[in-house]
């Protein structure tokens, strides 16, 4: 069985021999941009790992693992566009860089895109995948919107910031497991249990990500440490903390700015223990995601590559 | 035969129709919003008239017919984030009733609704009907592409123009005629012949937008009339003036604001005479339409139909 970093590499030389159209100039520029930023190639590694747990070749899933992380980045582009974030992956955002109607019109095609690579498959089983695969989309939109909404939002609970990150995030990781497996020829049980094998991970991935942008080391996060407090964004340590001690939260985020803010609130987030709370959450939603591997028929050196791909992704420091 | 009155009608009650999930806030809204905004309907209605010549029930059609009219307002809403447009059909944009990251993200679910619309037919055709319209999406993202450069370029020529409109206009009518004619059974020969009558029809109507936006009765037209030469858009009128008289065209609409500038501009058109010779180019496009028609099998009072529908909609003083 390879390893994660080896589909990483794979998938980024299919990136790499993407072909575009030269004109117009400035609609595929941004698209080629935007792919090849890097980031860890998580979704098309989970499609490629998953299609090849069921006997399949890599080969045969290029399509869709080219789909899957095009349709990944779109949404990472425009979410740009709506967060007005000025940085991703150390690079300027494409708005940025070019401009937005230049973001939102290469957004679009890579939609576009994304939806002809991923029905590049056998027909027998291409309505099944494109359904799986819109439905996501729907999803993500709708995990986007909550995310928006909750903004100006002061009575997020935790059950609803997990409802928006399974929508916003892990749907998408459980999509991935779900496509590659039906492109390998998986039944319709193994497609469902690695659709939440992939979902409960994706989960983990998300609150690790919130985690370490408080408690992480910004050397190896590769970005600085404290935005979500400096942006005071709804994050799992921000609601769970709010429901804990509401006023002192209210009183911290309100207080200070700047650096002695990242300071405040992480202190206080530590004093209520949310930092902890957080870690046993995370261990909890990975052991949930590895039990469904024993429901997959599959060889168990991939079950084990399954297994390690979410514990690295949940003790992952970067 | 039905008229083209009654197919829009039928298509309004369909979209009247439609159901959407209540949450989250603010994702569906702005769709429903658009949706029920008016409009001529003219793609839908080529799709659904193009289909029932060949035989079919206009029922079988309205997947489709709902998949272009969404894809369609699709394109509109993200063209007016691009275009910092205020108003469209009298009411306010989706990005000046909400804003910005709203109207991107119900564009995006509504690419994606379009694209389940569009799919949802006879499985033995799906794959030509899918690819048709993904290949005319990819078309239309590049001519709104050419259509931005085009404002910072002084070169436009009528042949850069004319394929310009071709891509962000025209095409989208001839794929509604192309999928609505493999819907109702055609031949590829028949597919092929209304696409082209669709196109040319689409250059046609898009030089009839440029003549009435400057030469076009407020009353009628629906809007004020010379925002295109205030924007100084580059139309068919503003290339072929300045093919014709480059330095007054320059002088011109430099020297003049406001109404004194519409007013001079269109003097200076009638002058060199690119009123009539539009009338004349739209005549040759909507002649050119109609003999497509010849080729197609279908019944002659469907042909008929057809040839009345390019007549009106070249004809059309709104």
């Amino acid at each position: 069985m390879p390893v994660i970093q080896d589909y990483a590499s794979i998938i980024n030389r299919w990136i790499d021999e993407m072909e575009y159209p030269d004109r117009p100039e400035g609609l595929y520029e941004p698209i080629k941009y935007m792919l090849s930023g890097g980031g860890k190639r998580l979704r098309p590694t989970l499609l490629c790992a998953s299609a090849v747990a069921q006997g399949s070749d890599i080969m045969q899933v290029r399509p869709q693992a080219l789909g899957i992380e095009m349709f990944h980045n779109f949404t990472l582009l425009h979410d740009d566009v709506m967060d007005n974030a000025d940085i991703r992956h150390g690079k300027p955002t494409v708005h940025r860089k070019w401009n937005v109607p230049t973001a939102i019109l290469s957004g679009d095609t890579m939609l576009t895109m994304a939806g002809e690579y991923i029905r590049d498959c056998d027909p027998s089983i291409r309505g099944d995948v494109v359904d799986m695969f819109d439905r996501t989309a729907i999803e993500i939109y709708e995990g986007q919107q909550y995310d928006m909404n909750f903004e100006t939002c002061d009575n997020v609970t935790i059950d609803m910031y997990i409802k928006m990150i399974r929508l916003k995030t892990a749907v998408l990781l459980g999509c991935a497991c779900a496509i590659g497996t039906m492109l390998g020829g998986g039944n319709s049980i193994d497609c469902d249990n690695m659709y939440h094998y992939g979902e409960q991970m994706g989960l983990a991935f998300q609150l690790r990500d919130d985690y370490l942008d408080t408690f992480g080391n910004s050397d190896t996060f590769g970005k600085e440490i404290g935005g979500d407090i400096l942006n005071d964004k709804k994050t799992w340590l921000r609601v769970k903390a709010g429901e804990m001690a509401p006023d002192e939260v209210t009183a911290m985020t309100a207080k200070y700015v700047g650096k002695a803010k990242i300071e405040a609130v992480s202190r206080l987030y530590r004093q209520l223990g949310v930092d902890k709370a957080c870690i046993d959450v995370i261990g909890n939603y990975t052991a949930r995601s590895i039990q469904y591997l024993d429901n997959v028929s599959m060889p168990d050196i991939s079950r084990q590559y399954f297994k390690n791909l979410a514990m690295a992704a949940i003790n992952r420091e970067c």
